[in-house]
């Protein structure tokens, strides 16, 4: 491992992605070098095999939900913890290379699009929607003059590739924020605060009560259930991994009681770390 | 009304999609008129409106989760149910225009390009990918000529497009299956069977115990919970709906106690429907 891996965080660019925004805003410039992935996977990946030290990616959003492409990687063979959460307001602009612009095709990342859906359903209803791998990439499509095209991308992607802001806060709701969370090969040292913990497990059997009978480990040791989350096994039909976030560090013992009584009810379990509540004013 | 009207059916089209794959086999052409729609928020509002009869919509696929316009289309304001559920096997397949030719994109629907995510990025690491609103509309694209260009589609798409398979069923597992269910605007009439229902609801409160209060109704009146995903409420980060699908038809008296009791305690709650659960044989 060189010197320069050791500070370095990598995230989803190129640059003019949302992930850059936040990244830039969270990690200084004079202690980080910040690195771009094409894809959240091999961001995730790269801070996994000891390529970069930490790497900050999107898990979910207000509008549109959890991205899956996270919780699957956090779900598969990579060993790492969430350390720190973060919560980002998202503004959507649309965007051209020139005002008098005609508008075929609204390209961006898959999520800005469900994000915006209302609003291009009713003011572009006839044009084709594309999606590309990132918000800064589908502003680079129609820089490098991709015909009759607007992107849907951050204040940040217009400056960087000075295009033309054709409406401003897109979204379908004002409060549209993303949760970013960092990840490391190594869990956050516990400190005095309100704190957070997030598990992946795979339920024994396919009987009425397995879910609720997990659940009852954590009302039975008062543990605050925050989210829950499915995703397919990616085995048959109808066999389901479970994503939940509780209140509290694994570090407290009612929390570690709790997650030892559901891991022993579990097929399969996995810590992915405990981390401090976002809050807005730090 | 028109006579025309009472016996159609929409599917996401153009034609040579999954969508057609199933509608076709599933509506007899001498008593069903098949029309395509290009969303499926549109051929959902469609049957709200009363344009057509009936719908058939994916909800589910057995690698990449749920169908989230599907299911937000379904919270939303429109007023139909679940008359049926189909599983359908879903055969992806690499396809050119011609047998030399180059690739530099792969473009499809966001899931088969999800769920061929480990094949592509094994086999082509650098290729870009591009989601477009369909997998027909992937074939036509690189039919009409788009420059190495290859498409994810089934093999009626590649048929009716005269495409070269490159590689066939490349999904990243065996058992790939998608569940598509039938929409209409009245209930399905109860018969003997095995019968699932399903509903939507928004929990009161961020308290604790909710979901296991509301779990709770359903262990007791012994009805056995299928499934169970949280989609955004769209309001606020951490507010979330809630679908559920449990064994047992709203006609059955077990099944209507527990609704009503979790109805009670629910914030929203929407019924979805009861329908007849899929067996392969029928």
């Amino acid at each position: 491992m060189t010197a320069m891996s050791k500070t370095t965080v990598g995230y989803l660019g190129p640059r003019g992605t949302h992930s850059e925004d936040v990244c830039s805003s969270y990690y200084p410039l004079d202690q980080w070098i910040l690195k771009s992935y094409s894809t959240i996977d091999a961001c995730i990946r790269a801070t996994a095999n000891g390529e970069i030290t930490e790497c900050i990616v999107p898990i979910e959003n207000s509008l549109e939900g959890s991205i899956n492409i996270t919780l699957d990687t956090l779900a598969s063979d990579v060993h790492l913890f969430i350390i720190k959460e973060i919560v980002w307001p998202i503004h959507n602009h649309l965007l051209t290379a020139a005002a008098d612009s005609v508008i075929d095709t609204i390209v961006s990342h898959a999520q800005p699009l469900a994000q915006c859906r209302n609003y291009l359903a009713k003011h572009y209803p006839h044009a084709k929607l594309e999606a590309v791998e990132s918000t800064a990439e589908a502003v680079r499509l129609v820089a490098n003059g991709a015909k009759n095209y607007a992107a849907i991308a951050n204040s940040n992607a217009s400056k960087l590739y000075k295009m033309n802001i054709v409406a401003a806060d897109i979204q379908d709701h004002i409060h549209n924020c993303t949760r970013f969370v960092t990840l490391s090969r190594q869990p956050a040292a516990y400190t005095d605060g309100e704190w957070k913990t997030s598990i992946v497990c795979k339920i024994k059997g396919d009987k009425p009560g397995s879910l609720f009978s997990l659940l009852q480990e954590l009302v039975h040791n008062n543990v605050n259930l925050v989210r829950i989350e499915s995703r397919p096994a990616r085995t048959a039909l109808g066999e389901y991994i479970f994503f939940m976030d509780m209140d509290g560090s694994i570090a407290e013992e009612h929390v570690l009681t709790a997650l030892t009584a559901l891991k022993n009810k579990s097929l399969w379990f996995k810590n992915l770390g405990s981390y401090l509540v976002f809050k807005s004013n730090i």
